[in-house]
């Protein structure tokens, strides 16, 4: 990072309740409370690391209004309602300066076809490819060799970065984030056994992606075998995640990387699927549920459920049944010695 | 989809024995039994929906023969000896009028060296890069941003979507079809280590992709150390799957989402491999058999097996097992009331 | 491959101890004891194999010093001192003249940004992008379609395959191999959840790629919250995995295909994790310690450690607790035996 800012511009750029302790350097990085220098900023966003905050050689600190202390010598705290949304917001305006939105227009080196719709507010990278009938909303940006196929949709305030595919008659609402190498559209995994070999099923459906949505890097979403896969508002997907044809996911879910969900299953709004997990096929995850890391679920939950393991059971036995599992040598032990008797 | 067909269309498309029932109105979509609206065309592809046929608002059904009753007004029963297979042959030609073949040509954009041979009727799409002595049959297809490493051969009626990479030796039969961003022949994961440092082992063997094999989005198949890696006829790859280097997978396997398989595995004809499941290297999965997903396999599997579980056990053994194991609480109970005695 | 050497030739490149026998065959293939045939080249790289020698079709075997045996007639024994190490030699050799390395230079296709700095002995292969300001060090390849984002540095003798996307501000150090479609720098992973959205904490961070890493097809790296993700000089990172942000890789680790590494782990230096296996986040994997694949690891290792299983255990416990739970239907019977006594 390349930042150089006074104590007061960050004062007033997190909207400080109070500060404390005064300092003439700038800040030009930001760092964990253990590892910042003079010339950082660090911040309390756990109440766990309260005991570090005194030993920090930060030289502006982010800290919530009720700390109790005082800064060092060529030290300021900053007093803010929350540190970890104050830290978001100065990080926002460092991102917009470090990559600040691409100028409206289409580079020489893109394919763009002539029935293409795109907004003159957009920005088209270089060696993008856009094909018939496509549409491009205000001011999204197409970073560089993003695949747009005919008929495919994005509307307005979109960023999708480089590498990217986005298949025929597939549709991005506004403003969603696409991570490098990200696949939208791909072929459903759907084949008949006839005769001895899988016959392709035809995947004539579309994919269609909420507002707000941000899909992590060289994740895959297929379309549907027919009518849609869904990806609702606000939802957030990790890295390398694959969702499978006629999968339909809530408004402001979480799955993390690596997981898989087959064909139809449906996540309702707010449900939170843990790194590495899998979920089956046509079924149902209730609003809100949660879905540990590794786990494999594949019967419908009901809402607010918190699962774990494979197969998946309720966190609370999943614990008990760990510790149970790690006694059996000392079970079947009990279990000879009864024996003996 | 934008599709516009009557009954008596869809009729004829799709081979019906019989008719029941008529409309006026035409099919624009198709749609699940349930969900489906005045307009859509549905199809009971599985009996345990059957219940749903009678209350279902589509305009057409694709019912199986032995199908016992009869349409709503304005509605249009079509009985077929698979509904599934019927439905599938209508998607193949909504899929074609949809996306029909793109012309023979090399787009201007493309970068193709001098001594690639590209059959005429071949389409090479916009900013594809064909390296020295590299071979495209006739009929395929490189839609756009896919590179062909040198003397890699593709052969004919082959789709490759975009931003797949195909490298140097390596070899696709005829009519395979790559979703975007497939890695054919990265290195295999080989190294020596040697005073304190893993050293490259070099890998210079091929991957050699059979006829009518497809292979899902993102997924990476690693060239051999030496010799080849291998993919049998007909085999289907789902997303995001890793096969390493030397794997040998026979005929007509399905191989589902993120499932990795590790060096020299030899996968015989008819293997299915469920979603996220590990094969570890060097060991042989028999002639049809079956591996459940997440399941972790580590030792060589008789033809037709069928495991589930890490360690993988024989299903039946599993589910077993799985039974017992959420009675633990109980057990150790039991175990403590016996001991009190 | 397309190699053609005398065993006289073979024997000089592998700087063979002794040879026995003699043939006038040249060798124009690489295969193992069982499957070579006459022209042939295979190796004896596993004592386990021994018994396969005799037997071998090879025309010219590359053997550890002290194996006890003589060729058949028109076939040559070369005795070295590793046999897997000769053959990496050789291959190593076979594999400069199948892909030598291209020539510096600009490919015309390829859209540099003018304040670009790049070593004019660096090759950058067509329809690259490279932004404002980053830099290509000595000797670098860029092969194809490769993105290099503003302000990102290469170092010296660099491979990056077709398809991969470097971010802005991100480096590389020297000798650094990216297989095709690798993403570095992509955002983490980073929500606050506010008034029912989860709303995105900027990721302003970088990824530092140490000397000498390899990276495997379509891995995913994320760029750090602030500050740094970090891979450690020597470090082989496989296929699909996936690098969450602020995650510490120290040097001489191996990652296997399809592993999931969470925010702020730390792996010490010579850290070996399985395929599949997944860390969580804000741990410590300690030097030296053992990850079995599909392992699930939420807390941190002593250094050496061995652990296996979800949740891990160590190996040896993992391997006795398996056994007992595959003895369970005993164990309940035995109980039920001793409640009717």
């Amino acid at each position: 990072m390349q930042v150089d800012y006074t104590s007061a511009e960050i004062a007033s750029l997190v909207g400080a309740l109070r500060t404390s302790g005064t300092t003439t350097r700038k800040i030009q990085d930001i760092a964990s409370l253990s590892s910042a220098r003079a010339g950082d900023l660090s911040f309390l966003g756990n109440v766990k690391y309260k005991s570090q905050v005194p030993e920090s050689a930060a030289t502006v600190l982010l800290l919530p209004a009720d700390y109790a202390g005082e800064p060092k010598p060529d030290q300021v705290y900053l007093f803010v309602e929350n540190p970890s949304v104050a830290l978001a917001r100065l990080c926002a305006r460092i991102e917009q300066s470090l990559w600040p939105k691409p100028p409206p227009g289409i580079h020489p080196s893109a394919v763009i076809a002539a029935s293409a719709k795109i907004n003159p507010t957009a920005h088209i990278g270089p060696l993008c490819v856009v094909e018939a009938g496509a549409q491009i909303g205000a001011g999204s940006v197409l970073q560089a060799s993003v695949f747009l196929g005919s008929e495919a949709r994005i509307g307005d305030g979109c960023w999708i970065m480089p590498g990217c595919v986005i298949g025929s008659l597939c549709s991005l609402a506004n403003r969603v984030r696409l991570q490098p190498g990200v696949v939208i559209g791909s072929d459903g995994f759907g084949y008949e056994f006839i005769k001895g070999r899988h016959e392709k099923v035809p995947q004539i459906g579309t994919v269609v992606i909420g507002d707000d949505v941000e899909i992590g890097a060289n994740s895959a979403l297929d379309r549907a075998r027919f009518s849609r896969t869904v990806v609702g508002e606000g939802t957030k997907i990790d890295n390398l995640v694959q969702i499978a044809h006629n999968v339909v996911i809530g408004k402001h879910c979480i799955v993390c990387g690596l997981v898989a969900i087959a064909g139809s299953a449906t996540l309702e709004d707010y449900v939170i699927i843990g790194g590495q997990a899998g979920v089956g096929g046509h079924i149902t995850l209730g609003k809100g549920s949660k879905v540990g890391g590794q786990t494999g679920i594949n019967y419908t939950l009901e809402p607010g459920s918190y699962v774990i393991g494979t197969p998946a059971v309720s966190y609370m036995l999943e614990r008990r049944l760990q510790v149970l599992h790690q006694r059996l040598p000392d079970l079947f032990k009990r279990v000879a010695v009864l024996e003996k008797k």
